[in-house]
Parts: structure tokens; C-alpha cells; sequence
């Protein structure tokens, strides 16, 4: 009795998702072309690029589920591991829609869920013509490839347009009205092979330069924002035939709920679930890939999460926080890398946002 | 700015302390002669004997701190660890006092602590004399080597004296008078190298056939009993110079607690730690033995804890389980062994006590 799970990249989610799936009796083993990729730590490591038919013979043999940390899968990775006999999960759909910004946009509209206005541009003439379209302030981002605020470029008047698209190499792009909110928010949910869905409570998120730094569950929000949040969600999920967990990000605006875009993975904005749940967003993604039933969602204590971005005490000096839950990925630390998130749980919302804002000074050395 | 702990043992106790570790950023090394030890999914993995200088050496390299996760340790693996600079933690007077039974209730009676009345017994005179000192019913009990009721014979009537020790294998034993009690409890500390001490809620357990098969925390005892039981724990652990969790077991009597053994390491009796409080005994343990802050030991939720012992249903089946929380160590079922657990964690202890009682039918498919 062995259950064997592959995960495509080793990164900090790949390292949570061996973390959440070992206490299950899971097996890990993960792909990832850097030697040192953190998730090598706690679980089998295989060294090779994404596309290499020998990794990947070696990433799956003997297991029972193939999934992913990250949506930018070569096609020739996404061919060959179905011709081994895989359906790589979450599933062909949601990873098709997600990599490709235009799609995404084009697929929440259609079923129904509110999206900015946006309009493609891949030539000069697309891109005058989306501008008198959307109008200004807006915001051009790639089409494919960009994460962590990577791939976009502001356009805030109209002769602006030209230099925005050469920042982002002149690449195929979707241009977006900018909006204005009164906050972000992230709907978590997980789906499982029988076409169940389970949400996490909304999370209100906070974003600095393109990254997100702060995660607060339960959102402040009324309930009919957070019904339609889970509900959004859980129709997405669902007409793309997901399997495990997706992260709608979405936006709170006079108007009403914008969904920005979507992540067809565990997701940074529910990483507050390891600590504030009994089931976290990792350990839901496993059993749902495996064909598991799905656990528990419910929060057990409000949760505020910090990412540490960049740079971060040592470990020890994480330790001497009162309350703190640490996660450190072990990674090398770099400008704009997330290198960690710290949790702050406690029986209200208001204590462990005054826990966390008492840290934050701590806990960001260099900013 | 890598922090390595280093195990002796690579068994379910080095893979939970292993998989708590992660997250502070402490990548974990264990060295166990058994190529499939259960600890190797989760970290590096060296194998080969306790005592073999070579493996004790890659074990050892570069790390801060050097722990075991079963204190029956042969002495020149001892004395290597000590030779090559380190304290292997907790500290050698708590393996050296835990691993002798004698030693072991000597030492408690010498500060204060309860124990059962006992004698030594070491050839036929010694035997015959301790019979006549404790009287019957007793137990014979090894001095070294004994662990989940092994190394243990009853002494129901003088004349089955002879008998009993035969079964030890007329080993050095120590004649234990056997109590009638009310409950067992456990009460698991953790003290750091400052020399703190904090307590975890005090549990209640129960053995079967000398098994721990069940964990209930808090435990349902007056105040009294569980600030003597803390209070009896810190004053062990501080006499031993302990760095790390501790689990002293006892016994709730007529005339008072008395105890029964401690175990120099985290131990069974505190796994719904893991579930139940912030930060688990393996936590504090790693955080203790690298010389860190101790994080808080408060408990989240009422927590009951149910053994896996020598089967379980499969993974999927455990996770179908409502609120179960499922730890599966992936060794091989066998009679006897322990091969995972789960925990119930609710509002009340009572609701935790009736998830378990429910479920338990089905975790014990061989029972």
C-alpha cells in the first residue's frame, strides 16, 4: 500500500504540498531543473528540465496522480505525460485558460462572472484601437508568462500605450481598464474528482509593487460579497472540470465584484489555511488529485499571514515572535523572491492583525 | 544561513520532528541502519549502523544540533557524537537515567516524586528478597531495552517470582509493585537551553496489552492533579539538565499520582500536539535542541488522539472520515507496531470523544 504523488517544479509550493501530503500516507516526488529547489528537502527530487522525456518517465513512474506548482507547463511536458497514461490535474482546461490572460478573461466573461473591460493587442493596430476602446488608466499586460507583477505595464493616458507595450517586449497583450477597489480579495476552493467543491473563507489580500505581502481571513466583507465570491469560484472550477485547488482573485469596487484572474493551484493567498484550518488549501489539493474525498475547510482561528519578500531574520529571531507561525521555503534569499510567509492566528481578527502589525517591522529587515 | 538538525533514529518519531522541522527552515538529517526507515520520505536519509564512525560522521556535518528520537542508545555512538564536539540533546544524564530503570525511579524518588514501591533484582536472592520488600501483585520489569510493554512479566503470586523472571530472560530487572489506578496521564513538557520550562495541557491515555492505544487532552482531572503532574515534570526535567521535550507517565491513584516512567523525547502521548496546540512537542523539541525560543504550548482545541496499531484502513478511507486528522508513518503493518494516527480535535472534549468512538470501528479493521 503505497501512493505515489508527482508534482511538476519543486518550489515553495511543490515543498508545502510534500508537507501537507506526508502525514496522508503520500509519497512525494518532484520535477524541477534546479538542483537546489527547496522542495528537494522533504521530498524525492528528480534534476531535470520539464520536457525531458527521462525525468518525466521518472517523475511518474509508479504514481497515482500527477499534478503542478506552476501553470506554464512546456507542452511537450503536458503531451508526454499524457501519453504516459496521466491526466495531469488540476486538467488540461484550467491549466489551456489560465496560462493565457486573454482566454482567462474571454472564459470568466462567458460564464458569467465580471471581468474589467479589457481588449487583445497584438500589433500596433489592436493597440490604438484598444486604447480607444478601454479607455485610460489602464494596464497592458502579456498575454502569457507573467507572475509576482512581472509582464505588465501601466498606460495611464493614451500616448503612454506605445511605451508600455515596448516595456513588455512588444509581446502579444491584453490591455485592462484599471479599476479602482476598496480591497482585494481571493476566493480558495477545492474541487474533487466527483465534482464536489469545497471554499475556504474568503481571504482579503494586499498587494505591494505587484506582490502580494498580507492575507487576512475571514475578509471584512458583507455576506453577499462573500457568497458571490465562493460561488464565482465554484462556477469556475466547474466549467473548466478542475481538479484540487484554484484561487479567484477578485476585486471589491463601488460597482460591485471584478474578478482579476485566477491561479489553477494552491495559491499564496490561501497559504494562511495551513495554520487557520483544520484541512489546509495543500493538504485539500492532494486528496482532491489522489481522488480522495476533501477535508474540513472550516477556519478554526482568524488568520493573518505576512510574506516575508526578499530577505528575512534568521530563523531563530521568527522563533522569538510571540505567536508566529514560521514558514521558511529555504530559499536563497533575492530582491522580490518570496522566500516565506509567517502566520498570526488568535481568537479574533482584530488580535491577530495587531499581532502581525506588531511584527511586520521585525520581519521585514530590508524594506 | 542553513540551519541542519541532525537525528539518531530515522523511525515515525525523526519523520514527525523532520516534517515540523521544515518550516522553521531546518533541514533535517537521520541516520537509521534500516534503508526504509519512514523518516527518509521526509529528509535526507544516512544509512548504516548507530555506532559506525563514517555514518555517524555524514550524519553529523555541518550541523548545529544533534538529537535521537529513542534514548536506548549503544555508548559508542555516544561518545562519537561527544568526540566530534556536539551535546547530543537532550543531554546525556537524561538518556543515561531513562534508558536504566533503576536509575529511572531512583532518580524520581531522589527528587521528590512519586513512584510505585520498588526493588532490584539481579540473581535469585535479590529476587526472592524483592518479593518479600514490594509483595504482590508486581511486575518484573528489564532494566534496559524495554519499550511498548516488552521486556515485562507479572508477578501475581510469590511463587510465579521464578517464572516471571525466566520470561525477562533472568535479566537485571526491577520489581515493581503493581497499583490499581484511576486513569493514566502523561505529562509532556518541553525546557529549552535557558532552561525554561512550558507545559502542554496534561493528557490522559490508555494502554492495551502495554500499548498506547488512545490520547485524550485535556485530561479530565482536578487542578491540583495537573499542576503537580506539570510542576513534577519541569522539576525531572530541570534535574536532568533536559533540552527538549519530555513525557513523564503516570498513574492517577487513590493515595495521589505516582509515576510510573519518563521518556527523554517527544513521545506518543503528545502527537495531538500536532492537531491540537500551536506549536507541537516536535516543534518545540527542534526548537529547543537548536537553542531557539520555545513557542507557545497552549491548546487550540480539545483533542483526542487513536493509535494505529498493526493495521489501518487505507489512506482514502481514513481522509473520508469526518474532522479526522490523519498521520500515516508508511511503515509496513505488523502485529504490535504503531504505523500512524489520528486525531479528532472539537469545540469540546466531549465532541472529540465522540468523533473517535465513532470512527474507531473503522480505523481498527483488525481488531
Amino acid at each position: 500500500m503505497s501512493t505515489t504523488l508527482a508534482i511538476l517544479g519543486g518550489g515553495q509550493l511543490g515543498r508545502m504540498l510534500a508537507l501537507a501530503a506526508a502525514p496522508l500516507g503520500v509519497r512525494v516526488r518532484a520535477l524541477d531543473p534546479n538542483p537546489d529547489a527547496c522542495a528537494g528537502d522533504v521530498c524525492e527530487l528528480i534534476v531535470g528540465a520539464f520536457d525531458d522525456p527521462l525525468s518525466l518517465e521518472r517523475l511518474t513512474r509508479d504514481a497515482q496522480a500527477v499534478t503542478y506548482e506552476f501553470e506554464n507547463i512546456p507542452q511537450t511536458a503536458l503531451d508526454r505525460v499524457r501519453d504516459a497514461g496521466f491526466t495531469l490535474r488540476p486538467g488540461p482546461r484550467s491549466i489551456a485558460v489560465a496560462s493565457d490572460r486573454l482566454l482567462e478573461k474571454q472564459h470568466l466573461a462567458s460564464i458569467g462572472i465580471a471581468v474589467a473591460p479589457f481588449a487583445p493587442v497584438h500589433d500596433h493596430a489592436s493597440l490604438t484601437q484598444a486604447v480607444e476602446t478601454i479607455g485610460t488608466p489602464a494596464i497592458l499586460k502579456t498575454r502569457t508568462g507573467g507572475y509576482d507583477g512581472k509582464g505588465q505595464a501601466p498606460v495611464d493616458e493614451p500616448s503612454a500605450a506605445e511605451d508600455a507595450w515596448s516595456a513588455i517586449d512588444r509581446r502579444p497583450a491584453v490591455l485592462e481598464q484599471r479599476l479602482s477597489f476598496e480591497r482585494e480579495l481571493a476566493a480558495v476552493v477545492c474541487r474533487s474528482q466527483r465534482g464536489d467543491t469545497t471554499s475556504y473563507p474568503l481571504t482579503q489580500t494586499r498587494h505591494e509593487r505587484g506582490i502580494l505581502v498580507r492575507a487576512h481571513a475571514p475578509a471584512q466583507t458583507d455576506q453577499q460579497t462573500s457568497t458571490t465570491a465562493d460561488s464565482w469560484a465554484a462556477t469556475l472550477a466547474d466549467s473548466l472540470e478542475h481538479v484540487g485547488t484554484l484561487a479567484l482573485e477578485l476585486f471589491d469596487t463601488p460597482a460591485g465584484l471584478i474578478a482579476n484572474e485566477f491561479a489553477p493551484r494552491v495559491h499564496n493567498s490561501g497559504h494562511w489555511t495551513i495554520d487557520g484550518c483544520r484541512c489546509s488549501q495543500f493538504e485539500n489539493h492532494v486528496r482532491a488529485v489522489l481522488g480522495w474525498p476533501l477535508g474540513a475547510t472550516q477556519q478554526g482561528r482568524p488568520s493573518v499571514m505576512l510574506n516575508l519578500i526578499g530577505a528575512a531574520p534568521d530563523p531563530d529571531a521568527i522563533a522569538a515572535i510571540p505567536g508566529a507561525a514560521a514558514h521558511l521555503y529555504r530559499k536563497a534569499p533575492k530582491p522580490g523572491r518570496k522566500i516565506g510567509h509567517v502566520t498570526f492566528t488568535a481568537d479574533t481578527l482584530h488580535k491577530a492583525v495587531a499581532a502581525a502589525d506588531k511584527a511586520e517591522p521585525a520581519l521585514r529587515p530590508c524594506e
